[in-house]
């Protein structure tokens, strides 16, 4: 699945310095990872030249630079600056780390069931389970109000490049940078926030080489109105995912409320039940978390052989942990799904783009690519500065590898929230330009969404993590580190996780507002334990963070370099890295020859039941007996999902695919397995994106989930 | 369970520069493993002084150095020569990395279903499971021959220290030491098997301070008469792993013949189906697979913050591998399921050692344990000298560190017996005593028996396992390494795995005997790829081999002083650390009090419905349908598993336990996850071993399976 999370999730997973805190809520993790990635994601953009591009479909372009001419050249078709603005208003992004789309006049929105499932798994208790079981809102009045999502609608973008750029002149260090850079940012959005009331986030685009400023509608008033059964959603489990064919009914409708009613909604999209043949052009607009396709070779060196396997072991590990956890009851194993899930699909994700990543060959064609860049660079005496930012950013990676370890966050959710407390209470102290990017009071709102979100937190589970956590920081820094001997408290990390969670009052919403509420001195008195070790670590961690910071602002400056180069030698006709901002994508609906074996572009309905019975019904290819009842009245040909050359990556979860006309053909929910180099490189060889049809959630709401009416609603 | 492979498997698993291969059947693993142990395990023993040791019943005691004083002042037990010569050759080990007993004149032995699980995973097909579905043989004529298991027999044993430490004297450097003192242990093997016909191996004990020459009778015609089926050996599952209370019949019945017939036996246990009650005396002899009480605070350091973290990175990594593989159908599951087993098996004991040493409180024991026998030492002129040892193996651990990451060991079965033929191929033009030391005259028999085994190996998994190796190595040394070029020879992991499992012939028996016949002529001919691919690792492997033998001699010679301080120090009355050699271990069967809650000593036969009950017979809760229907015909009150507080670790499964008349009271086949810890120290606190009640295994034959005249015949 390419849930938000593969991308943006496993960002804060992974993230050894930077992040703020882990929390096995995954809305709360991504509504703080979500924010922060303007601050810290240096999206690139592609080093694939425009003679190679122009060969395939490649590409996640932003919606004020679409390949107008490219489109008209090869499609005979004319993006009109109306049938985008269409698109992109009728765009949603959920700040927890997916996308979708309005469907209807009244504000119903159809995203994915695992960008949905973190919604549903904080819904549910032990009594209603709706993620496994399924929902649905007979009427208005039934339908579930969100604990803490926060749903973006993209209304304006803005080039703010000069004005960011003019804060930071030569005479100043990298940290100065930095800082310099971070204040600018956040008094562009301050001053965009106060002058429209919209959310205002300043977008890093080309590794540094851009700065946009993008104005979104906010929605917080967001409920549950229909989901699937999991057994439907995501049929074929772990086993199935990034595989095709697939059979998998992976949607959910929300519906946006203001003040109290159902929002009106002015660009919604109409559907096409007949959806797009094989062939057929489409369009994919969401927005895709993260890729490194700018990186230079030894950029993604230190990839391949540092962060993706350093990754890959943490997620490893949270998987053991977490099925381990599940052993415990059935309870128990409701409580770990989501998650497990989640870092399941992360790390057959990240396995997969090893694999691109150690394929010789990759990395020897990136070098001849970069060594004939660099020659034209240093042929052309006014472009020959530039070529010095590759060793720049080789000198970044052997600083980030010296790092290695050094981390000072503590993945649990309560410890997260303890940490929040303790930057913020010192923070606020500051001016909003001057506090850390996800203080500032153009974010506070969705910052303390987050902070008093009243989704449940487990203290078995928690214990769980947070001695898993501190283990983990045993081995990263050895056991005999100051800092361990802090976090330890001269006690095994099982006993100390218990001491924590059972000492603190931080579960208690009200009890997070009373501290807040108190600032530095509250801070200083408490005597909650986790407050405390939050406090005492907070110097390591904003030593770290600011060496980060840092890091991060020497490469932003030779990624904008880079730009500069790639612009002057191969013209400006590139999009950037992805940086979890709409982006749109395009290609033709496609099938694939794979070990000799032609994979059509579409599969059917009737064709779940016997995928199901290949495997003996036997776990997790089990249909729900929703299905098994309306197997005869069902229309067994439907559509169900599909495959198209389109470029997408985590964070394209539920985006919408369209035809020419802009209407609705289906959704995207995942990548085939060969898709996942995306991060580093797009191939359409095999690598295809992966939809359910939109005629297959028509005919499952009339036939399967007694919903005609919500059927008809869609597209109206 | 405390399958062998719990330490020795992983001793193959971890270890990274000594090891020869890695199989994934285990069978083969373990022959060359066991074999090795006497070669690259350097027993240590407790650091425990006398005082602290009478209060407990620590200790895994040779058979020629049992405490009888002790024995007859805390228990009023006489531990007769004669009493200790029946015990001991009546147990047995299986050299597959496991412990067994005669229990019957006609050759039956009795060992765990975990031990013998490699065998019926081995002579199991798509067709007959018989690891999952169990066996009877109706008749001798229906027994299954074993494909490739050796037991063996302890007979005597010879101190033969100053013997060996004649071969070194202090001109030498501690690589010459190294291989001087393997030739002298080699000489003396083959001497031994000459004279005896015995199988010989001189054993490392006290980490050096010993050697002691081990005579067994071997049996290699071994064969299958019952197994239960695995979902009553192993019932609960990994979940319930390491567990107490438990319900598992973890046993299984095999049968020695001698030409062509069942063996006479004329040592084996008797039955007292009445068992051991609380508080009851009962001894334990089996083959503990490896400790490491010696170590000092520094090696301690070196387990916690090196070794053990790595060694679980990688058992994670090939348990999500092995997870994922089997998603692929039953059949795949079926292949995996037992290495799967394995390796949950290890990462959960891993884990409890880990945790072990990571609470500060033991090594801030162990470092005060030091330094006042440090201060001891240098008290006294004499021993003075003997204080160096303890920077000497604090030095060995910086080496060790340096080598991280430079591995040449790929596991794989293929690759395993390709690297056994280049290398069998140029220790075989050398003397035996020059040779590496699984290549020696005494060992020859076994190791061509794992070489030459007929067990199945899949090309599809060993293709998952080749690649998932190959990309490990890429991490390990990173992507630019010579030695990743060769192993990669221009393609991505999966590509080159396939090339190599495709191309080569050695799944085919007879293929390795053809190759083995030429020699080195035909190892430089031969264009299997497999085989090139070892020749060209060969330099590598040889070097880091060297390096390895050098470390670990300097720290033999270490822990010898260490020993030699000791002794003087505390007196003689200690026990070597284990080296899957036959130990005798005891103490009274002991329920335990854990988080408030009291957990008796025993369960019975109906407690095992009631669990299941309580798990909603969900998997992997269910009792097989034999049980099912035998149900109301049994008698549920039978005990079924006890604990007892007898000093055991993994290569302790299958051991016999005993009581005062050396009757059979029950088997081992667990430690509870307090126990863990005993790689590194022995806690009765909470600390238990696990053993399945005699009574319980002759009810099932009677009632259960069918097989009452089986039952008869035990103890006979």
């Amino acid at each position: 699945m390419l849930r938000g999370s593969t991308s943006i999730r496993i960002e804060l997973l992974e993230a050894s310095t930077v992040i703020r805190n882990w929390n096995s809520r995954v809305r709360q993790t991504l509504q703080v990872g979500g924010l922060l990635l303007g601050g810290w994601i240096a999206g690139g953009f592609s080093c694939m030249s425009q003679e190679r591009w122009l060969k395939a479909d490649e590409g996640m372009w932003l919606f004020n630079r679409v390949p107008k001419a490219h489109l008209k050249q090869v499609y005979g078709f004319e993006a009109t600056d109306a049938w985008l603005e269409h698109l992109m208003k009728s765009s949603v992004r959920f700040n927890s780390g997916g996308s979708a789309s309005f469907v209807s006049s009244d504000g119903l929105v159809l995203t994915n069931h695992h960008v949905a499932s973190d919604t549903l798994y904080k819904l549910s208790t032990a009594e209603h389970n709706y993620n496994e079981d399924g929902f649905l809102a007979k009427s208005l009045a039934d339908e579930i109000p969100a604990p803490d999502l926060e749903l973006n609608q993209l209304v304006a973008i803005e080039e703010v490049t000069a004005e960011v750029n003019q804060a930071v002149d030569s005479s100043l260090s990298p940290a100065e940078a930095a800082k310099a850079r971070q204040a600018k940012m956040a008094e562009i959005e301050k001053k965009s926030l106060e002058a429209t009331g919209l959310r205002s986030d300043v977008v890093t685009l080309y590794g540094g080489g851009q700065y946009h400023l993008y104005r979104y509608k906010k929605y917080t008033d967001v409920r549950l109105v229909w989901a699937p059964e999991a057994g439907a959603a995501f049929f074929g489990g772990d086993a199935d995912n990034f595989e095709y064919p697939r059979y998998c009914l992976d949607v959910t409708l929300f519906r946006v409320y203001e003040d109290g009613k159902p929002a009106k909604i002015e660009h919604f999209l109409k559907m096409n039940p007949e959806g797009a043949k094989e062939g057929e052009l489409v369009f994919v607009s969401g927005n895709p978390g993260r890729t490194r396709r700018i990186y230079t070779a030894d950029a993604m060196r230190y990839q391949r052989d540092h962060r993706l396997p350093d990754t890959l072991n943490l997620l490893r590990r949270k998987e053991v942990l977490l099925q381990q956890y599940g052993f415990g009851g059935p309870e128990q194993k409701r409580r770990s799904k989501d998650d497990l899930f989640g870092i399941q699909n992360s790390r057959k994700a990240y396995t997969g783009m090893l694999e691109g990543l150690q394929d010789p060959a990759f990395l020897k064609e990136r070098e001849a690519y970069e060594a004939q860049l660099i020659a034209k660079l240093e042929a052309d005496p006014k472009l020959a500065p530039l070529a010095s930012a590759f060793e720049e950013i080789t000198k970044v990676q052997q600083r980030r590898l010296a790092l290695k370890g050094q981390s000072a966050s503590v993945r649990s959710s309560l410890y997260g929230i303890a940490q929040n407390l303790v930057l913020m209470a010192a923070e606020d102290a500051k001016s909003s330009t001057e506090r850390l990017r996800e203080f500032r009071d153009s974010n506070r709102e969705s910052m303390l969404q987050g902070l008093y979100s009243p989704a449940p937190i487990y203290p078995d589970l928690e214990k769980v993590m947070l001695a898993d956590e501190l283990a983990r920081m045993v081995e990263d820094r050895g056991g005999d580190d100051p800092l361990v001997a802090t976090l330890l408290d001269g006690k095994s990390p099982r006993a100390r996780a218990s001491e924590l969670v059972d000492g603190t009052k931080l579960i208690d919403v009200a009890a997070r507002k009373e501290l807040a509420s108190g600032g530095v001195a509250a801070i200083g008195r408490s005597t909650d334990p986790m407050v405390r070790l939050a406090a005492a670590m907070e110097t390591e961690y904003r030593r770290l963070q600011k060496i980060s910071d840092e890091l991060d602002e020497i490469e932003r400056q030779a990624y904008a370099k880079i730009t500069q180069a790639k612009f002057a030698v191969e013209g400006d006709s590139v999009y950037p890295d992805a940086t979890f901002t709409l982006r749109l994508a395009f290609g033709p609906v496609k099938g694939y020859a794979l070990d000799g074996q032609t994979i059509p572009s579409h599969t059917t309905m009737a064709g779940a039941f016997e995928h199901e019975a290949s495997h003996e019904s036997t776990d997790p290819w089990v249909l729900p007996e929703s299905w098994k009842k309306a197997k005869d009245k069902m229309k067994g040909q439907t559509p169900y999902n599909f495959v198209s050359t389109a470029d997408i990556i985590g964070g394209n979860s539920g985006s919408p695919v369209v035809d020419r006309q802009g209407n609705m053909v289906g959704i995207i929910f995942d990548g085939n397995i060969q898709s996942l180099t995306a991060d580093y490189y797009y191939s359409d060889t095999v690598g295809r994106s992966v939809s359910v049809h939109i005629a297959a959630v028509l005919e499952a709401l009339r036939s399967i989930y007694g919903a005609p009416s919500l059927a008809d609603q869609l597209g109206r």
